[in-house]
C-alpha cells in the first residue's frame, strides 16, 4: 500500500487557487455537514476550540473520504503534539505564532525524522495505515503540508527569512492577531493590518512562496486569491451557523404581523 | 426549590407566536452556537439524528441557561424513552407519528404518573434537581409541553379528536411525512400537502388548539404564524450550516478571475 | 478460563444480608468513587438515568475489580436490551415493572438460551472474555442474578406466583412506584405503601424467596434486613452527593458571623 | 450530487463472491485498523456489542473512505432503529432473527418510504449529505442492501418464502443461533447445524437468491463461497485480536528457557 | 449582546464572603448534581482530575444556568491551555504553583491581549457567544477572575509582591502542597502549615487583597471567612461522595443484628 | 485501606521475566479483549495514539481487575502530565526519550513529592481510592514503576549513568527511534541498531539494572528474555489486529476457486 498523495500540498506548490474553510465545531458529525461542500482545504482548529486527539481523528476520517485536504492547527508550535497529529495521519499542519527563523526550524523539525530532525518514530499508526504503507518514511515529508502562521508585525517583518526555511510549504498571515499586535484587537479588517500583510505577501508571492490567510468576506477572499494568494479560507463553521441562525430568526420576525 | 416555569407551555396556551429551530447536530457545543440566537423554542431531535441520552442531556443543560425552551422529539411514541427524557428534565416533548386517539392517549399517559397513568417514578433525577424541587409531582404535568405530530392524511383527518385528548398542549403537522403519505416523498411544499394541512389547522385554531409545524422558508413560516399557527420552526441547524458553507464557496468561486 | 462466580447470587440464595447502593451518576469515574466503599451490591440504573451500553460497560469494568456485584437495571423488561447487557457481562439484572407471571417468564426467558428460551447467541463477547470462558453456556444461567421488581399493588398481590417462576433469583419491591399506584406519588415512606409491601415480603421470606428493596433511611434499611429482607439498597449516589453538598454549604453558612 | 452507488448490493446481485468481516470493537479507531485490509464488506454489529448511533456513525465514516461496504446489524427487527440507521447513511442492513414472511415484510417496509411502506422522512440527514443528494428518494431503495438473518430451524424451513419477499437482497444463515435452537448452544460447527443450512442454502442459490453466513474457519468460508454462497464473513475483530494476543504470549512463553 | 458580568469577580473585589466547592468528578451530569446547592463559586479542577476541554465545556455550560461562578484550574501555569479555557468562556482561572513575580506576570499575561500581553485572538468562540458579544475585548479583562495559588513556603514568603502584580484578582493558599514543601506531605492541617499561611494571609487582607483557600472542615472554613478570607472552598465533590457512601454503609452495618 | 502492591515493580526488581504487550487502540473495550490474555505487563501508550486522560482511566480500570500491570507512557517527559497520570492511579510510567542524567532526574522527580521533588499533592484522587488509602504517601514511591526509555545512540552511550539515577526501576531501549537516529528510520531490526543496544543492555544487566524493550518477533523477544532482559513487549494491539485481518482475508482469497 502506498502513501496517499496530498492534493493540497501539490496544488499550492503549483500555485493553484485553494479555497478553504475553518472548522471549529469539534465534531465528526458537524464536520461531515461541511465536508460535502467541496472546499479545497479545511482547517481543523485545535488552538481556539475544545478539540482533542479523538475528535481530530474523527474529523480526519471524515475528510479522508473527500477531495478536501484537512490541515490541522495544533494549539502551539509544540513538537509533542505535532508528533501525535502526524501519527494520526494529519495531511498537513498550520503552526500558530511563528515569530523567528528558529521557531520555523523547530516547526519543520517536528515533522521530520532523525537523524536530521526530531519526530519520534512509530511504525504502527493510522498514518501508515497501521503498518501497511510501505513507502511512508520515504514520502511523508514530501506529502505533508507545513504552513507557518505569522501573527505579529515583527513576524511579518521576518516573513522572507522564515519562508526560506527548508521544508516550509507556505506562509499564512493571521489578521486577528496582527491586529491585536498593532493595538487593534478585534479589528482584523483595519487598513493598518492589511497595510503590513499585503506588501509582505507580495514579496513572498514574487519569491514563489505560497501565501494564505483567513478572511470572512467572500469578495475579499476572492480578491486576495486573484491577487496571488494561493490558499485563502473564507469562513468559519461556527460563524456560518451562528449567523445563519440569527439571520433566519430576524427574517421571520421581520415578516410577522 | 420550585420547579422552573416552562415559558413555551404558557406562551402557546396564550397563543403567542413562537418561532423555533430544529437541532440535529447532536452536540452540546453546536447547540450553544444557536442557543444565543434567541429562538422561542428549539426541537432537539432524536428521531432523525444520532442523539442519545447523554447528548440530549448536554443540550438541555445548554438551553437551561437561555430563554429558549428545548422540546425533545423521541424517536417514537415510546413510553420508556419518554420516561427517561422527562427524568432528564426535558421541558417538553414532540411525539412523532400519532395516528389515533389511542396513540395520543398513550403519549399523554407516558408523561403522567400513576394511578392515572404510567410514568415511572424516581425522586432523584435531574428533573427534580436531584430531589430538591419540592413541588415537582404537583406541577410537572402542567408545565410539560406535550405536542403530538400528525404525519399522514389519516392522522390529519383525525386532528380534532386527537387534539381533544386531555393533556395535549398542541398539534404539529409534519409536512415531509404527509407528503410521503400522499405519494410525494421529498416534496413537502407540494400544494396537495398544504391543501390538507391548512384546513385541518384552521379548524384546530378555531377550537383554540395551538398548532405548529416546520417549514424551511422564512416567509412561509411567518405567513403561517400570521395566519394563526402558534409555534413554527423555520429551519434546521444542519441545513443552515450546509447551505451557508455551500453558498460561501460558490460566492468565492464566482469572484475568482 | 472459567466463568467467574457471582458472589451476590450465592449470597442471596443463602439468605446472607446484602447491603446495596443505587448508582445513577452514569460515569465510570464516579462509580469508582463508591466502588471502594465495599457494598455487597450496587444497582447500575439505566431506567432513570442517561446511561447507555458504553457507560454501563465502563461501570461493569470498575466493579469487576471489587467484591461488589453490579446488578444492572434495564429501562424496561426488554429482551433485546437484556441480551446486550448479558453480552456485556452484567452479573445480574433487575427487571422493572413486572406485573404478571407472563412478564416474569418473559424476563427469565430473555436470560436463557434456546431451545428453552430466547436469548440470542454470540460467542465472542465480554461475557465470555471474548471466547475464552469455556464453561459459559453451562454455567451462566446459574450465576446470573435475575431479580424482578414489583411496583404496583396488583403486582404485589401476585408476588407469590411471580416469585415461583423458574429462574427467579429474588423479588424486589419498588416503594416509589407502589406509592404512585396508591395515589401517593412522591411518598414512598407512606404507611400504606409499607402496609402492602411488608406482608407480601413476609410471605415470600417464609417461602424462602430472597426479598429486597431500596429505602433511603439507613435505620430502616437495617431493620428490613434484620426482619428477613436479603438485599436492601440504602442510598442513591446522586442523592448522597446532592445532600452532602447542600449540608456542607449550610454548615459553613451557619457558622458565618 | 448523486447518491453513491453501493458496490456490495450490485456485487451480490451479480453473485460475485464477497468476503466479509464482523466488527464488534465499537470504535472508529479500531474499525480503521481493519478498514485497510480490503474486505468486500464488513458487518458493524449492534446486536451483540455496546455500539450506539454515534459509534456506528464514526464507523460508517471510516468505511466511506474505502471500497468496503459497511452493513449494519440493528439489535432487532426494529423499524425505529432502522429509520435512524438509514438516516445515518448505512449502506445496508442485516436484520436479525427473521422468522416469518410477515417479519420479512416488516423488515423491508422499514427501509421503504410511504405510501408503500413506513420509513419516516427527513430530508436533511447524513444519508442525503444533508440535503445535497438530489436523487436520494428515487435511488435509495435500489442501493440499500437488505439482508435477512435466519436463526432457527423453523425460519430456515421458511427460507424460500422469506427470500421471495419483495425487496430482500439476500439471506443470511446464523449458525450460532441455529445451533442453540437445535439444543447445541455453543456448537455452531455441529454437523446437524450445517445439515439444515446447506440444503436450504442450495435451494436459495438455485432460485438465484444471494446467500451468506459467518464462519470462523477460513477454509470453510472459502468452501462455502466456492459452493455458491455469495457473501461470507470469515472472522470477528474481537476474536482476531483475542486470539492473536493469546497466541503471541504462548509463543514467547514457549521459547523461554 | 453584552458580556455577562462575573458576580464572583465583583464579590471578591468588594470582600463579600464567597463559599466554594471543588469539582473533580469531571462530568457535566455530576456537576449539575452540586450546581443546585447554591455555592458562590466552584473550582472545576483540571490539575488533579481526568478533565479535558470537552468535559470542562460541559461543566461551564451547567454553571452558566446558575448563580455560581465556575473558576477553572489549568494543570499548570500554561498560557496555551489558558488561551483555550478563556476561549471556552471560563469566567475565571486559578493558576497552580505560582512561585515568583515573573510567574505571576506570565499568568496574568496569558489572560490579556496584545500588544500588552500574549493571549491569542479568536473572534468566534464560546466566550464571545460565537461573535455576538460586542463589548468582549473591552470588558473581558475586567470580568475575568485571575487567582494565583501559592503552594510553597518560598511562594508564601513572596505573597505581597506576587499579589501586587497588576491584574491579580486574589491569592489562594494551597495547604496540601505547602505541607509537602514543609516535609509534611499528607498533613495539610498541620499547625506549621497554618503557621505560615495565616500571617501571610493577614498581611494581604490588610493590603486589601482578596484571599482564599481550600479546607475540608466546615467550621474551619467559616472561621477563615470570619477572619477575613474572602473565598474559601470547603469540600471536594469526590470526597463528599466517597465519605457519604462509606458512612451510609457503616450506619447500616452498625444496625444489623 | 492499603495501597495495592505493584507486582511488576517487584518482579523486575527480582529479575523475573516479564512479557508485555503494547496497547494503542485507546479504548477500554479493546483493552479488555487483550486483558484476559494474561501478559505480565502492558504499555498503555499515549505518545503515538489518540489516548487522553479519560481513555487511560478506562484502561487502568480494566487492568485493575487482572494480574497484568498497566504501565503508561506519557507523550513526553512532562511532569504535569505525569502528575495527572499518577493521580489517576497509573501503577508505573515509561518515560520517552530520556537523553541525559538531568532528564532522568527530572523524570524521577515528577513522581516524588516535595520537599525532595516536585509532584503536586492531592489527597482525593483515584490513586488514593479517593482518600481511603492510608499509607499512600509512605508507599507510593516504592510501588510505582519508573522506567526510562533510551532512544538515541547518545542516550544509549549514557545508559549506565542514567540507570544509576536514584529511583529508576529499569531501562527500556527503543529500537525504532535508535534506528532513526542511526539514519535507518523504519528499520528497527537493523543489525547496527542491536549492535549498540545489546552491549549496553549487557552492562546494565551486569550492574543489576532491569532492562527491557519492544520487539515484534516472539522468538527474538524470548531470546532477549533468555539473555537477561527482564521486561520485553512482544507485540502491539493495532498490529496484531491489522495483521490478523489481513492474513485471514488472504487465506480465504487463497482458497477461492
Ligand atoms: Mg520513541
Ligand atoms: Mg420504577
Ligand atoms: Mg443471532
Ligand atoms: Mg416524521
Ligand atoms: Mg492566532
Ligand atoms: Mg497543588
Amino acid at each position: 500500500m502506498k502513501l496517499a498523495a496530498n492534493p493540497f500540498t501539490r496544488a499550492i506548490r503549483e500555485k493553484k487557487k485553494q479555497i478553504g474553510l475553518w472548522i471549529s465545531l469539534s465534531s465528526n458529525f458537524a464536520a461531515e455537514v461541511v465536508a460535502s461542500s467541496g472546499y479545497d482545504w479545511v482547517l481543523v482548529d485545535i488552538e481556539h476550540s475544545p478539540n482533542d486527539f479523538f475528535s481530530v481523528l474523527g474529523q480526519l476520517q471524515v475528510f479522508a473520504a473527500t477531495k478536501t485536504t484537512a490541515i490541522v492547527r495544533p494549539d502551539w508550535n509544540d513538537p509533542v503534539q505535532v508528533k501525535r497529529l502526524l501519527d494520526l495521519g494529519a495531511p498537513g499542519l498550520l503552526f500558530p505564532m511563528i515569530q523567528t527563523v528558529e521557531e520555523a526550524e523547530k516547526a519543520v523539525a517536528s515533522t521530520r525524522y532523525p537523524p536530521r530532525a526530531i519526530r519520534g518514530v512509530s511504525g504502527g499508526t493510522r498514518a501508515t495505515k497501521f503498518g501497511r504503507v510501505t513507502d511512508y518514511v520515504d514520502r511523508v515529508e514530501d506529502e505533508t503540508t507545513v504552513i507557518l502562521q505569522l501573527e505579529t508585525a515583527a513576524a511579518v517583518g521576518r516573513a522572507e527569512e522564515i519562508a526560506a526555511v527548508d521544508g516550509v510549504s507556505g506562509i499564512f498571515f493571521g489578521p486577528a492577531d496582527i491586529a491585536a499586535d498593532l493595538g487593534k484587537v478585534g479589528k482584523p479588517m483595519d487598513p493598518e493590518v492589511w497595510g503590513i500583510i499585503k506588501p509582505a505577501a507580495k514579496k513572498l508571492i514574487e519569491m514563489g512562496v505560497p501565501v494564505g490567510t483567513l478572511v470572512l468576506d467572500p469578495k475579499f477572499a476572492a480578491e486576495l486569491l486573484n491577487d496571488g494568494f494561493t490558499f485563502v479560507a473564507c469562513g468559519v463553521d461556527t460563524s456560518l451557523l451562528a449567523n445563519a441562525a440569527d439571520d433566519l430568526l430576524a427574517q421571520v420576525q421581520g415578516e410577522l404581523s
